[in-house]
């Protein structure tokens, strides 16, 4: 595994991948790697040629009092694990190079990014849209990966990519869950013991819905009251939001009549979990 | 000259290109090409193994009330110049395929695009630069031409491509003028024959802050006011900035005392003209 951390390196080494007619994968992380992310890896490797995971806890999409300073970082262990996942190209950019003095630059797209976490985490779709389009012109992949768990961003960066005239396919792939449901996340190491049971309470509260669904419920209202039942039965839990709604626009459903997103967030202890699931009505 | 109007066509030719290992040299335009674009266009051919002018009149970066309907259209003309001129290709998109049902994404160059032209013309910048970078997506020059005239424009434009590390040489060409000094713009066709002999006014009054300055004036402000008063004596005049300001950040300066730029925005008749020139002291 090859390591770049200067950014007219990474560039010329895609020049030359793209010269020579080879596909390149991108799966860009913020370290702390996981299963999840190694799902991504192996759907890369599956598709391309050569596969480029980037590392880079970028500063611009944290809100003052965010947890920028906190995120958890492990070089090592994510060389490690890179490195055994099969990727061929790690890249970590400084934020002093991407970010430089006099930096003015920035990508937003309207609308879906206002909703959901987007209430909450102000300018954080903002600074995913910029850095991802700075890897995007840096890196030059043919397809990027990105996980389903963080629905909300990957439906911005696909509209960013057609709205924009990228000539790269995004590849999403399904959240990957701990054996009792718990969604993956590099923010889940924030949980203490206690809060590591609570936070099971996000996926209860899916599988309710799913389960409502199936048994025929179409009242959007009647759902997300026995989903914020479940989450308040854990007093850790502050709930940021609760929604069931269009999977393409994120505007609210009141009664699900095709497919349906249900998406949460909730704090507990010093975590912002989020988790998503699709609710099929065919 | 070949003719393209779809995006995805324009698309596969650059790639075919690229893939050939040509350079790509492109002049984006609103059309009523000039013999400014006319520059831009030999200059593009010296330096690339082919040229691509595209003609879209953006309609994102007008505002409300200004002049998106009456901007001057002539597509015959333009296409018998640009073949001419020795374009190997024209791009005509449409703005439905541009600006598609729920588009979302927008550009900004924070900081410089709120000076001088971006006090007057909100959203404008940001709309620029959205274009500009589908247009250089869609395309994939090598390098891209630009008329000193627009400079605020130009200066936005490489800003954007330095920050979102787009693989781009921006080239600015000195401002093209008419016999009397006016500087070329498509917009002066907008000027009736009286309105036309005070728009030589903008060239006079940047003339005379270089003779100033030539002859040791160092004080903006004494520089700026004879050149509002070279400007007040055309009654048809309606000035919207006069500005001496660095050529980096805009920003006002008061002592000249090394690069500065006056730059100028004025309203004769139903025309907004803009010029500058660069005031050099070493």
């Amino acid at each position: 595994m090859k390591i770049i951390t200067s950014i007219s390196d990474m560039h010329k080494v895609s020049l030359v991948l793209k010269r020579e007619g080879r596909t390149i994968g991108f799966v860009p992380t913020m370290g702390a790697l996981h299963k999840g992310h190694v799902t991504l890896i192996d759907k890369a490797k599956r598709e391309n040629n050569k596969v480029v995971l980037s590392i880079f806890v970028n500063p611009i999409q944290f809100a003052p009092g965010e947890d920028y300073h906190s995120y958890p970082r492990d070089k090592e262990r994510d060389e490690i694990m890179a490195s055994q996942s099969g990727v061929d190209i790690l890249f970590l950019p400084s934020a002093d190079e991407m970010y430089p003095d006099g930096y003015e630059t920035f990508v937003n797209v309207e609308g879906i990014t206002e909703l959901l976490c987007g209430k909450f985490r102000h300018g954080h779709f903002k600074g995913v849209a910029t850095v991802v389009l700075k890897l995007f012109n840096i890196v030059m992949p043919d397809r990027a990966y990105f996980g389903e768990k963080d629905y909300q961003q990957m439906l911005v960066i696909k509209r960013m990519v057609n709205d924009l005239n990228l000539n790269i396919d995004i590849v999403s792939m399904p959240t990957i869950r701990e054996e009792d449901g718990l969604a993956m996340s590099s923010r889940n190491t924030y949980l203490d013991s206690g809060e590591r049971v609570s936070a099971v309470s996000l996926y209860k509260a899916l599988k309710t819905s799913e389960d409502m669904v199936k048994n025929g419920e179409r009242d959007t209202m009647k759902i997300i009251n026995e989903m914020e039942r479940i989450i308040r039965s854990e007093t850790a839990a502050k709930i940021d939001y609760i929604s069931i709604c269009d999977p393409d626009t994120l505007k609210d459903i009141k009664t699900i009549n095709g497919r349906a997103l249900a998406a949460l967030s909730v704090r507990i202890g010093n975590a912002r979990l989020i988790d998503n699931c699709m609710l099929g009505v065919k």
